[in-house]
């Protein structure tokens, strides 16, 4: 079995039982779904940060700033790089870029890449299993970087806890496009390159369009230089109960801004515990990949067990000459499927 | 039955069966599949064209211009506005804006909108359906219009037989963002608004681009005023195949360059109806709808039928105590669903 020994080498913390257990889950090789079975109790101490944002906006050198705050601090960090695009998009992962960087060498730091593979669920779902090894063997903070703005780039930053959006001031005139969908779920904004020209208007544009989301225009006018300022104190009772995302300005290359975006991440951390949103979190990340598992479960069961793409082969000439319809087809798959499923151990 | 009479309104082309038509399907209510199975021999003449490019970049005005082009020509029209993004978009889709246009009491002429529901799979496969019965209705031309740029735009766009990708000289720098994937995808490239500064700099940036991934210096330097000119005519040995996608120039708002788009248009379905391409691409379509059609029986066979929401209720504490694994309980649903699942009619 390809699994002997990788449950014990994840207790013992030995990286090459890691780099398997992950290269497993992340082919789905025989046995991926027990080890990850064995392996759920020791799961959710991990911070899981996502990183989302406009490829450029410079993601990667700020995961590398983090790992370096995160290190200072004692903490150990793992980095899933994921990219669900294309190939075309010539990847700038941190994953791709760092290989031969110092940090690589710390044995508390673990970068892995991830490419797409099949359908965008598969890769949320995949990705979030990666997350569960590398928090079941003890890392302190979880990045989970992703190129993009889009859908798939969503559903994966919304399995981490804490959620940041990084731009930049060239981004300006595309935050139309991020406003759909993107706003809502970041938890920390983060305007990166701020040393150019630019980012204090960005900033004050995320913060109007934060407070036309919530209908309140306090936040309009509030400073933004410290995040203690507005998540250490209440600031009106409405308020009082909710996080309200912070919006921090970096200069990544330089490492300026860092100190304040782990303070914000840790705040948010802190936030997400205290009031009890962490457990649910953990809770509906948990249904939803529970979820996640029964149709992936039902897709192996039609699909590589049963004989579906033998009725489909068989079957499409008659769809596309009209004789037969796909629902038609269909049914037939899913009948053959049920007769032929009853070992569906795995 | 809610279905009585729809197959029938819709061999006579009656309006208020093809409204209710609509609303069955999208909404999933009784009888749908069955009808859509009905109607499947009727389907497959009309030409599909995805429009899809960032907010703000006039594809709802090109709708329109298309519309009366088409019109003009004695060609029928249906559009599908489709926004796979939450509410908070604040959707400036066609077939909201349309409403109380001259356009609508034109016979001709059909416009629905369809809001985000369910997965990403759901709304991709939904708009199919819906153009599915609008193709067999007889409209001639099908438009499927998308707001955004992401993922679920893409899949959503991919089941048209043409896209349209547009642009506006303000999305400049937005062009990194939309390199990766949609750029594969699109048939043909719109750089709408070109009355603005930028327009001819776009053009060139997208056609570098295009000549970038096809690794073709040729396309840098050919003209941009005729799609004739690049389409008509073999260009070279190894281009004489393939389309050679087109870059337009258009002022919607002014109707300018509409003519040419209809142009392009044809002659990417000419091509692609000459070359066998149509053909395939449907056959393509057929399968990927088959295989979603296959995911969602099994998936309503679970969660609507059988006992997964139950089981999944009562397990997740369990789960999230760390008692028993997200593996284990989705192979009790799955089991349990099995069970049932004897009567999947439907």
């Amino acid at each position: 079995m390809e699994t002997d020994g990788l449950l014990e080498g994840i207790r013992d913390r030995r990286i090459p039982a890691l780099a398997k257990a992950i290269s497993l889950v992340e082919n789905g090789r025989d046995g991926y779904e027990l080890l990850l079975s064995e392996l759920h109790p020791m799961v959710g101490n991990a911070h899981r940060i996502g990183l989302t944002g406009p490829p450029g906006a410079g993601k990667s050198t700020l995961a590398e700033r983090l790992i370096q705050g995160y290190r200072a601090r004692g903490k150990t960090v793992a980095v899933v790089a994921v990219d669900p695009t294309s190939p075309f998009s010539g990847g700038a992962l941190l994953g791709d870029r760092i290989r031969m960087e110092s940090v690589t060498l710390d044995p508390g730091v673990y970068i892995r890449s991830m490419a797409a593979r099949g359908a965008v669920g598969g890769l949320a779902t995949t990705t979030t299993e990666v997350c569960d090894v590398l928090d079941a063997f003890g890392f302190d903070r979880i990045i989970i970087e992703t190129v993009g703005v889009g859908q798939s780039e969503l559903t994966i930053a919304a399995s981490a806890d804490t959620s940041v959006l990084v731009l930049v001031p060239e981004s300006g005139d595309g935050i139309q496009v991020l406003k759909a969908g993107v706003m809502e779920i970041a938890d920390v904004f983060v305007v990166n390159k701020a040393d150019r020209p630019g980012a204090e208007r960005l900033v004050q544009e995320v913060d109007v369009m934060l407070g036309l989301r919530s209908g309140n225009a306090y936040r309009q006018i509030r400073p933004h230089h410290s995040v203690r300022e507005m998540n250490g104190v209440q600031h009106s009772e409405e308020q009082s109960e909710g996080w309200l995302p912070a919006t921090l300005m970096t200069v990544a290359t330089e490492g300026s801004g860092i100190d304040e975006l782990i303070e914000a991440l840790d705040a948010h951390h802190a936030h997400l515990s205290d009031s009890g949103e962490l457990h649910e979190r953990r809770r509906a990340r948990l249904e939803r990949h529970t979820r996640d598992v029964v149709d992936r479960s039902l897709s192996t069961l039609v699909w590589q067990r049963g004989q579906g793409e033998q009725i489909l082969e068989s079957g499409l000439e008659r769809v596309v000459t009209g004789d037969v319809s796909p629902y038609r087809l269909a049914q037939e798959i899913v009948a053959g499927a049920l007769e032929g499923g009853d070992d569906i151990e795995g």
